[in-house]
């Protein structure tokens, strides 16, 4: 604590990412990337962008890259808006549309930034529990709030949501965003983008970083009506006008546009994630089905954390959340079929030892 | 407006940024870039990123970033915060050290940014004039307040700061935090870096945009004692744990290492700034003595808005200010020797046609 802090700062509780380790010896399971290289095109359109240029402003408005997301989804222009990752256009969003007077609702179980983003806003949060089998009670859900963030798939449980349950929490109250972060819908999900000519109180958010392997370069997107992109403008410019870089503006947009690439990577990644899953349940493990590029799994007789901490001494990064209803999982992402044998090897082997 | 947007974002007031115009035909002296290209070097290490690595999350704590800006001003690197550009480095220190409870200071003709993150913290702005010749009147600065925001060099103005100056400000009120925006402090200023060892209070804010010419990877610096530092990183945890991307971070840093390079690059700006200086003076022009990569301008008997417009329409860009104080003057970017010899060329023509 400092006398410097404002009391917002001083009341914060930052977001803790996954590991990065500095050192590539780990089989890194840990924070859901793509265990695919991103599209060749993006790389060569950033290589492209590598000269005196860069002295220049970017674009503020991004322009080309909100063009080729527009058209990949055949949606109009100016409902599409772009940040530096999902994170910040979830911030932005929740900086936006929410409001400290009335409660936003998410699920007990989530993406654990969306506390971290209410607090920053000072608002209250409604904290919905999933039930027992991590699935959403829609008629909570369907209750009025200042506004509803949902994952789909949600994360840590890779659970998705079909949409006629996403229709029916939007057309709830329409006087409330519904905000769908959708970071992990191209592994198997259906998305609401289709849904957004309907409802003015429906953003969706998406990302580069998973689908399209550029968790290196920053990109997210929301997907709204008008009304909706405008005020996420509005709050962007006044905080940073250029928010998207030079290069990951020319390499977010060749990756988009090289989509069909990212499709045939997913197919990959779900592939892997189903015989994975089996393999697992044959192994005792419990194995929430999953609709992201990672798996939620538990095991009866085995714990939870000293299973993830003996991976970790094995050299296998996975992601244990030390919270309440979720502490005898692990959150585990989908790699490469090298990678993911390399895990099953090591994980049959250390429930074996500690029989 | 929409009622989806919150009280908040209703009443922002959002920055415009100088134009980018997409086609390249303009020589382009609005927006203060760097004519020269950045380092080779730093081009050179964007290149060797683009790989299969681009998969993963960058480091969030950006160390080695970090650790390139501390060895180049000999400080620790626990004194470092590095963001998206100086604008998010600016927004994130007024998100975290002023309070709507107490006014925060800045001149009522400098970086128009500072009010609109006022407004965006829904923070008491308290606007200091300066005087007839644009400088700070000191002793409004040294009364009490939330918060002191200076630019040293200022904008649009271009006029710098003395250093016993700025420590009068920063001890006269050790209770509130002076940020010192020091964006353009590398073509003539002196940086208060060397205080920031001695004063709790005082955050230094620079960007590679102007000095590295890299405004197109968006990479701005905050030096301050590490109670200062951790509060901003307390923010920026809380709304976007991975601001800067692989790509930006890497050339960052090999910038930072070759800073001997832009040091020699803004050697040339200065030359060519103090010829245009003089040559302008002698067609009449009054200039204001400058420590940037601008110069601000205005001549007694010409209009300047007519004058922008009509350099606008001979293919050079500038930037006027439709402002109180200041709509009779002119801010100038200075470009390479033949860029700024074709502004001398046209302006001359355009006054003398203006007799």
């Amino acid at each position: 604590m400092s006398k410097y802090w404002n009391e917002r700062v001083q009341k914060l509780e930052p977001y803790v990412p996954g590991e990065q380790p500095k050192d590539q010896n780990y089989i890194k399971l840990n924070t859901n990337e793509n265990p695919y290289p991103p599209s060749p095109k993006a790389l060569e359109a950033m290589r492209d962008c590598l000269d005196a240029r860069l002295r220049l402003y970017p674009d503020p408005n991004a322009s080309d890259l909100r063009q080729a997301i527009a058209t990949y989804y055949d949606v109009p222009v100016d409902t599409v808006f772009v940040g530096n990752g999902s994170d910040e256009v979830l911030a932005f969003a929740f900086m936006t549309f929410f409001s400290p007077k009335r409660q936003v609702a998410f699920a007990d179980i989530t993406y654990s930034f969306y506390k971290v983003y209410a607090n920053l806003c000072s608002l209250d949060p409604r904290s919905i529990p999933l039930d027992d089998a991590f699935q959403i009670p829609v008629d909570a859900f369907c209750e009025t709030s200042g506004g509803v963030v949902l994952p789909n798939p949600n994360a840590p449980t890779g659970r998705g949501l079909p949409i006629d349950v996403l229709r029916k929490i939007i057309e709830a109250d329409p006087d409330r965003v519904v905000v769908i972060d959708e970071a992990y819908i191209n592994f198997g999900g259906t998305s609401a983008v289709s849904l957004v000519k309907d409802y003015p109180n429906l953003l969706v958010v998406q990302t580069l970083s998973k689908f399209a392997a550029l968790a290196g370069i920053r990109v997210g997107f929301a997907i709204g009506q008008p009304e909706l992109i405008d005020g996420l403008n509005r709050l962007k410019n006044s905080l940073n006008s250029y928010t998207l870089d030079r290069v990951a503006l020319a390499g977010a947009q060749a990756a988009v546009e090289d989509f069909a690439y990212s499709e045939e990577m997913a197919r990959r990644v779900i592939a892997t994630r189903e015989r994975v899953s089996a393999e697992l349940r044959e192994a005792g493990f419990d194995v929430l089905p999953s609709e992201s590029n990672f798996i939620f799994i538990s095991h009866p007789e085995h714990d939870a954390e000293q299973l993830f901490r003996n991976l970790k001494a094995r050299g296998i990064l996975v992601r244990y959340f030390n919270q309440p209803r979720i502490s005898d999982h692990l959150r585990v992402s989908i790699g490469t079929d090298a990678e993911m044998d390399a895990f099953l090897k090591v994980t049959k082997e250390l429930i074996r030892e500690d029989r």
